[in-house]
């Protein structure tokens, strides 16, 4: 399997917390090189395991945001 | 592999489609009969075929909302 280089440029928070220290986080992260996208996945507590996640654009980002926001209204 | 079975309990909308028809959505599943929750995933067209994703409690979502319009205005 070929390398998958990751590099995460920002960290904008932790969205929950295991027992084991492993943390689903929201952040920047340039894949293979790429254009850095907004990632939401789980790492291990040094960042140097990751998890299933997937990727963002930031015009997928902000139709999240609405919809999730819709969402919350609709289910009070 | 045990099969895992899914329940599309509501769509809130689609976040990005590609060419062949699969797209990205936001909606509410229950996984394996449990608690539904919020999942971000690859769909085909007939939601027959899934691609990777991730699922998020309210709680998570919420937090969510909040990172990404934090970063948003981060961004510009």
């Amino acid at each position: 399997m070929p390398e998958i280089t990751y590099d995460i440029q920002k960290n904008y928070g932790v969205l929950s917390e295991e027992k084991s220290g492993w943390k689903k986080e929201l952040t920047l992260v340039s894949w293979n090189g790429r254009n850095a996208k907004f990632d939401i996945r789980d790492w291990s507590p040094d960042h140097e395991k990751m998890g299933k996640g997937i990727t963002l654009t930031r015009e997928e980002a902000e139709k999240l945001v609405g919809f999730l926001q819709a969402a919350f209204a609709q289910e009070g």
